[in-house]
């Protein structure tokens, strides 16, 4: 297939591409480097020593053999460009992960929301009516996220694969009918990801368009067997309290022998998905598109779920260190329950990676041998999300002098 | 109350703004002239002589002796000032009216798509950041559609206001959730009325905010008391394919003895109010706003419903008029039911205008009196919403000269 691949020097978008390249597929990858930029802007760096995206590509070549080409393009921005690749390279699909990606970035401050929504709102609704306007008829597979259900809303309902059929009461009793599951957004970055599943629908009904929505789990890990051919081809791996998600936080501060910060009661439950799996998802959800005319097929990309302080309890147990316990600035519950549905990836061949198999290589592999290269102050989340938040100099604890 | 009306210009918010200002609120309207540019793109205008807004302006203070403030300014792109414009007029209540409202113009190409999407999104969200920066308490009410709805989805069941209770199975059984009703929006336009839904959701979850969201039906008739006491105060009537509504275009359509034209069967059903209890409505949502901390009001803005024909053959009745019908370039099906509740509007107090009485006043004062500024190539809609629909040229059909 050729592949465009929207975000594809990203955490998810550079190891799919190589996964893709290396399936055979011919790969494109679109990127407006706004990922890297933020980095800049945030004063952090991935722990792991990505290089420079044509650096990236042209050692990829050396090991593979095989070229992968690049478009820096602003897909919220340049909509006439977009339009022009998709008529040049007319793909037989597309993955599109343009989309600012971080929650706690999301709500850092008014400017960072709107960045959020307009960046993806924008992205998403530029490549719909590109491919609308260029006639391209590519199955599109987007990254969505586990947060458009928000959690606890279904008791002890499992999480169903995007669409619930819900009882209605009529005058004469009630009446069946299909839904998207509810919307219950956390954050204004999850907040965007329910837009676009409102942009999907409408775009799959009108148009005929062909649409995947991957609701993901925290993905975790750092590693693919191609990013790992090579030191030059390393996935990036973020620790700051931004984009660092709660298990490489956790990695990090036990690196550094910081106790591990647990927001709240650590009750919550979420759900994981190991970045190798990421991209056989991808994969499969590309190979397996939904008819032209139907609803989006929408698929839970998960493959386990974990209490965070069990997560904690267990990384604690691997490396001796302690649990410290902050604050948590969400408005969510306590704890909650999760079980999440994911039987048409497994019926479509996924064979998961397990957190009890894969983090010992984390920590060894990626923590401690890149701990040098770690900013500690940086590791602690302290967007400060609503007005009577303003203490979120309080979810600052001292952290050790650099090992 | 210090009231700011966002699009304070158009065809809703100036009536709205007079009617306000007559009930001793102090008015600042805040607009762009955006749907008077949107005028001159089409090459089209308002059937009755609308004035410019500061002589509008001016006009308004000769009659009630009350002044309307107005600040020129681009809600989707100018966060800064209306930031500031918040600080300094610290509202009570704001209306948000500011988005682009017109169906076909929202189908015509990728780029009013585009547009639509962008102006729509942007406005709302930078004026919900704006709030939350500001810390300004104000009561808001948003102008929302039926259309978000769709029609015939619930079967026998009256669409309810904003909320439907259902029933989720689980394993145990089944449980009782309260839910937004599932969006089912038929054109750009209508869909961004649905991601300004889940916007309000959120902002109103996380950061208190008192929002009202008014699902309106189609509005008709043009002036209200305080329109008609100076020609000079005229509201806007729009007649053309892209913003005149349904009955505006069968009104002008037999003013110059033109068949009244039909798209479908006229089995459509559809819901209306007249602009005079539009601006009601808006003061009852205003003093009536929600509290602080709960999901935002939603209220149908919907006085009766009529099926497209019946409305079709009742001006054909007063006016002698033919019916001609064209395709449909709509999604929707041919005929379906409508019954919405209202009981919210009606139990504080709203007393609605029916069609019955209201039409004969838009034929003789309004549809005859102005029918010499009709350009009659504009009534038909040329929109083509999809791929497929090329041959819109077929939605023509030959126009008399003008009369």
């Amino acid at each position: 297939m050729r592949v465009l691949v929207l975000g594809g020097d990203g955490f998810c978008g550079w190891p799919t591409s190589l996964y893709l390249s290396d399936r055979g597929h011919d790969i494109t990858i679109v990127d407006n480097l706004s990922r890297r930029k933020i980095d800049v802007e945030l004063e952090v760096d991935s722990l792991t020593p990505i290089r420079p995206i044509h650096e990236r590509i042209s050692a990829w070549k050396e090991v593979s053999g095989r070229e992968i080409g690049f478009v820096n393009l602003d897909l919220a921005n340049e909509f006439d460009r977009i339009v022009a690749v998709l008529n040049e390279v007319q793909p037989d699909a597309i993955v599109h992960f343009a989309e600012q990606r971080a929650a706690p970035y999301s709500m850092k401050s008014a400017k960072t929301k709107r960045y959020t929504v307009d960046n993806n709102v924008r992205a998403t609704h530029n490549l719909l009516t590109a491919m609308v306007e260029t006639r391209v008829d590519a199955a599109l597979a987007h990254l969505g996220t586990m947060g458009v259900y928000g959690y606890g809303w279904s008791g002890s309902a499992p999480i169903p694969e995007g669409y619930l059929t819900v009882k209605v009461p009529t005058p004469d009793g009630e009446i069946e009918r299909e839904i998207l599951h509810p919307a219950n957004p956390g954050s204004v970055y999850h907040m965007t990801k329910t837009l676009d599943q409102l942009l999907f629908s409408f775009y799959a009904k009108n148009d005929g368009l062909r649409i995947t929505d991957l609701h993901q789990g925290i993905v975790w890990g750092t590693q693919t067997a191609q990013t790992a051919k090579d030191e030059r081809l390393v996935n990036r791996f973020d620790y700051d309290g931004d984009y660092g998600t709660v298990l490489n936080r956790f990695l990090m501060q036990a690196a550094i022998g910081h106790p591990l910060t647990v927001h709240g009661t650590g009750g919550q439950t979420r759900a994981f998905i190991h970045i190798r799996d990421t991209v056989r998802c991808i994969e499969i959800a590309l190979t397996n598109p939904p008819q032209a005319g139907s609803q989006p097929m929408v698929l839970n990309q998960v493959t386990e779920v974990h209490r965070l302080l069990d997560l904690a309890k267990m990384i604690g147990d691997m490396t001796g260190c302690e649990i410290a316990y902050l604050p948590n600035p969400r408005r969510e519950a306590d704890e909650n329950e999760l079980c999440v549905r994911n039987d048409q990836f497994l019926a479509l061949g996924l064979n998961p990676t397990t957190l009890s198999e894969g983090l010992m290589e984390e920590i060894s592999e990626i923590a401690a041998r890149y701990k040098h290269r770690v900013d500690p102050t940086k590791i602690i989340a302290r967007s400060v999300w609503r007005a009577g938040m303003e203490t979120s100099a309080d979810l600052m604890t001292e952290v050790p002098a650099q090992q």
